[in-house]
């Protein structure tokens, strides 16, 4: 299977669908052409894959002055679902930008604390290739501080501190989640550990 | 902020893009309308969230005679992507089917293999709620059986079986991944344990 075009099918600011052709091989074994669209953010798409993410997910474990972890979640109206999401802290890489300078902007911006430490991140990673180009770097960070929200930015988000008792809970309330957040509150509560 | 009206503005058949007007108050407290713009493999939209999952991804731990746990992975070329990605067996569930039955029917026709238990399956989860209203139900399961890739579907697709060491070297590699899995093999990895 190979890529053979690429083209941008409608003309909105933000997202938008395109229509790639490819070339493939029916079970005789002649070339046949076929269509496929998804959406995507970016402005243009070229044939050769890249690297390059939109956006990053920040795992934000907080530690007050007693050294007790807890875990830094947010709520936001997502209109695509209609409805309040819980996830992660995340946003869309600035130009020029590296994964870890946008997971400690958006983390401040969005909740008012600090990084401390960058503890990993993951490449580039898609959040659902069969639909989309979208892609995102997960941050795993240490930080700091008090919850402070909407900081320079118009964002209506609420950020919350949660324990391993707290996120027990949350896990088997009827809130909804964010996909990456949940598998790592799955994670956390299928072990039994915040970390 | 609430969800006034939504309409599909494209006309393609697996996948569109639809326009949700908002009503929002500024500053002020004043109502402002603004439009966003989604894309959803769903024919049409309600306003009301709904709870319903567009797929499940399966997250396979294969049992073999001697009660040795490997992880199932399947390696698949994406089109928007334009390369190879890494990541669960998964598909769309089919009218009527629970996600388990999906789960069972997909890790058969993608793997060969089959469910001997389900661990545990998540609600609907949601892949990317700024730019999609796709959701997906996680299913853990238990599993049994040599791979044989492509049992009454035409995707081509190849499944491999994965130890603790080889998802070690698989993580460290410049593999491709989907969001889902990379976070599980990172939660694996980081822990030290297969499950």
């Amino acid at each position: 299977m190979k890529v053979h075009r690429i083209r941008k099918i409608t003309g909105e600011p933000w997202i938008n669908l395109f229509k790639a052709t490819c070339m493939d091989s029916d079970e005789n074994g002649e070339h046949i052409f076929r269509d496929w669209i998804f959406a995507s953010r970016k402005k243009e798409i070229k044939l050769e894959p890249d690297n390059e993410a939109d956006a990053v997910i920040i795992v934000p474990y907080h530690y007050d002055s007693k050294k007790r972890c807890k875990l830094v979640l947010i709520k936001e109206f997502r209109i695509p679902i209609r409805d309040f999401e819980i996830g992660f802290p995340a946003g869309l890489i600035d130009e020029g930008e590296t994964p870890a300078e946008t997971a400690t902007r958006e983390l401040y911006e969005e909740t008012g604390l600090n990084v401390t430490k960058v503890i990993r991140a993951s490449k580039p990673i898609y959040s659902s290739a069969g639909m989309t180009d979208e892609s995102v770097v997960m941050v795993f960070v240490e930080c700091e501080g008090e919850i402070k929200e909407n900081n320079g930015t118009d964002e209506k988000i609420s950020a919350q501190l949660y324990s391993w008792e707290e996120l027990y809970e949350l896990y088997y309330s009827n809130a909804k989640f964010g996909a990456k957040c949940w598998i790592i509150i799955d994670s956390i509560i299928n072990k039994g550990v915040i970390k």
